[in-house]
């Protein structure tokens, strides 16, 4: 299976005939498929396959001394955001088997283990906490919390994971695994316009966040209900979305409204409530929370002469992520020089790095849109990231 | 089966344990459960089921000498907003067959035939398009028009009535039906706070209608997508939302945002669309036009900067309503002079008031709330708005 085989495959799997983007949310039928698409490809090179006890995967290549220890994990993701596009997540995953199909074509014999995860959950699109899979493994989120997490139709993290065959009892950290990898690499797809060559290394994560802001006012008749006796939620939410662009525009930061739910939506009915989640991200955690702070009392100005009551709830917050200085050396010098550059983009490498040394390559993206059906990559900066990654694989395994 | 009775059938069906909202949309499961509920209290009187070809039901009392024409209807609806209360719709219903059961213990023998209808849609809270039954049975709406309305799941108007057991190509215009009715009375809960009797007559509906904002831009990455590079929909929405209600305290209107349409609504991706609709209402047709003008025009001025483009599409629009003076003043005279007041509501008593003499009865709400839980009339007032019926009915009904 070429690179291009193995792309052709995935490419219609829970993709929106109408728009073009991807539905492919944690346990949900078009992601199984793409486990059971991952397993296919692990199956078909004579790989071990690992399901860990929080829903990950890895597909193992163990060298010829039989060791387990010392290993060199690539991988990402398979689920998608809501309409999301094709690259962000699978191409790591796809590149990760083609470069372990060049290795071997070319006699390679790894000393360490090389192993291609698939983590779970990494958008949060279905349970609202992004990086799920690795947050568990790492110990990133306590279990009770993860186990409590509701998707849309209210089904719980816990019966979504028993039903998949998992024990909801056993999620959280894993050292045993954690034990047996010296280091993680994922291969990713650039998210904006700033790499201008095929390949790129990560310099950092930049800090991000997602907050929850609920309005509750007073359901009732857009008819007959006098401007004066409203309580209307839907007020101060439109001012909060105007103050998130002001302040991201004033501390440098970006700031992004884009999930909203009305309740009860319709159209002659004043709003009973309104939540919305603000994601905001900054090239420093002072720029950041500063900004949610200055939302928070914009919302709340605008919503006091409404009689509207404004709740805000953190989600979740990373840091700035620094990747390994070591790691981020050796695998530029494994390339030849590239290109550094820091992301606004979180991601699964960025929580593991708290308990490995982690790095990340990422591909140009000619359109810079991700999330979107719009997300690209060249063929030919495809197969870049492939040479690329078993470039560093071939590195970092040789012991 | 007394009022309290009947009432308190009904009152489980649809609603929401936890909310105590109703859902109860055209043809689905929960409103079904109350069209049967219709059809069993129209065989408990021996009243005569008619199906008209619009999916509006009536249950005709006839007169001894068995004519058919010359017609008192009564009635209301069946179907809520989502959300809604349990007495907009229904009370008129079920305060209908109580004022049957009122004047058969009197004695009284009318003249003419007396038929409770049960109106389909009226909400438009699952088509969009309010009163739709009744539009279609007085010609107010296009029959292919209303054949190719969707719900949110895709369904046509169409489909769904054929499964219903109608045929969609003999929707329309009912001129037999329209010609053997001679008025139309329709009891509703009053939906403000104007009323401060237990029971009033309408005067008229003001104008009002419904608008739909399309709002496009491009979908992206929250996080690694700069500021300038947006095309934000969620921005000129927001702005189109405070300009609204700006707009109509200028205009001395109400305007409402009361249902919104994010797409693809994932908290980390910048929204490719926003759909808003607009609901305005006001004393007079040139305040309520200018209030959408001055709505329209906020959104274009915010939505340029971002290269946002917006749409605007009327999805309807009924001018002012003054119900019929003679049938006001007879129904005024029956019940010995109550209050006249105008409404924000509409009604399909609005829609029929164009083929036929209509008149309104409302019954004093405390809570002032409409179209969510805390709709309310009390027991005492509920009886108020029976008598009343009864007596107008017995008036109307006998030659």
């Amino acid at each position: 299976m070429s690179f291009e085989e193995m792309w052709a495959e995935l490419l219609p799997v829970g993709r929106d005939a109408v728009t073009g983007g991807y539905h492919r949310f944690a346990w949900t039928p078009p992601e199984l498929e793409c486990r059971a698409w991952f397993a296919d490809e692990a199956r078909r090179r004579g790989l071990d396959l690992e399901h860990d006890p929080n829903g990950n995967m890895i597909a193992w290549w163990y060298p010829e001394d039989g060791s387990r220890t010392g290993a060199v994990l690539t991988g990402s993701h398979l689920d998608s955001v809501p309409g999301g596009g094709a690259f962000d997540g699978p191409l790591g995953i796809v590149s990760a088997f083609a470069a372990v199909d060049l290795l071997r074509e070319r006699g390679v014999r790894p000393a360490r283990p090389i192993g291609i995860g698939a983590f779970a959950e990494e958008e949060g699109a279905r349970f609202g906490v992004a990086c799920l899979g690795s947050r568990l493994l790492a110990g990133a989120i306590d279990p009770a919390r993860a186990r409590g997490l509701t998707d849309a139709g209210g089904h719980t993290f816990a019966e979504v994971v028993h039903n998949a065959g998992l024990d909801p009892h056993a999620i959280g950290p894993d050292e045993d695994l954690l034990g047996r990898i010296a280091c993680y690499v994922e291969l990713h797809v650039e998210q904006g316009r700033s790499l201008e060559q095929p390949v790129g290394v990560a310099s950092a994560i930049v800090p991000h966040g997602r907050w929850r802001f609920d309005f509750a006012g007073e359901g009732n008749h857009a008819g007959t209900t006098g401007l004066p006796d409203r309580r209307d939620p839907m007020l101060p939410f439109a001012h909060m979305v105007i103050a998130a662009r002001e302040a991201a525009e004033r501390n440098g930061t970006v700031a992004t409204v884009g999930k909203v739910r009305v309740e009860p939506n319709g159209v002659n009915a004043i709003p009973s409530a309104v939540t919305a989640w603000l994601d905001a991200r900054g090239p420093a955690d002072d720029a950041v929370r500063r900004t949610v702070l200055e939302v928070d009392e914009a919302a709340r100005v605008a919503a006091r002469p409404h009689r509207v009551s404004v709740d805000l709830a953190e989600e979740s917050y990373t840091e700035i992520v620094d990747f390994n200085l070591a790691l981020r050396d050796r695998v530029g010098a494994a390339l030849g020089g590239v290109p550094v550059l820091p992301t606004g983009a979180g991601h699964d490498a960025g929580v593991l790095s708290a308990r490995l040394p982690t790095a990340m390559l990422f591909v140009r993206n000619p359109t810079g849109v991700s999330h979107a059906p719009e997300e690209f990559a060249e063929p030919a900066d495809r197969l870049a990231g492939v040479e690329a990654l078993a470039a560093v694989l071939d590195d970092l395994a040789r012991g």
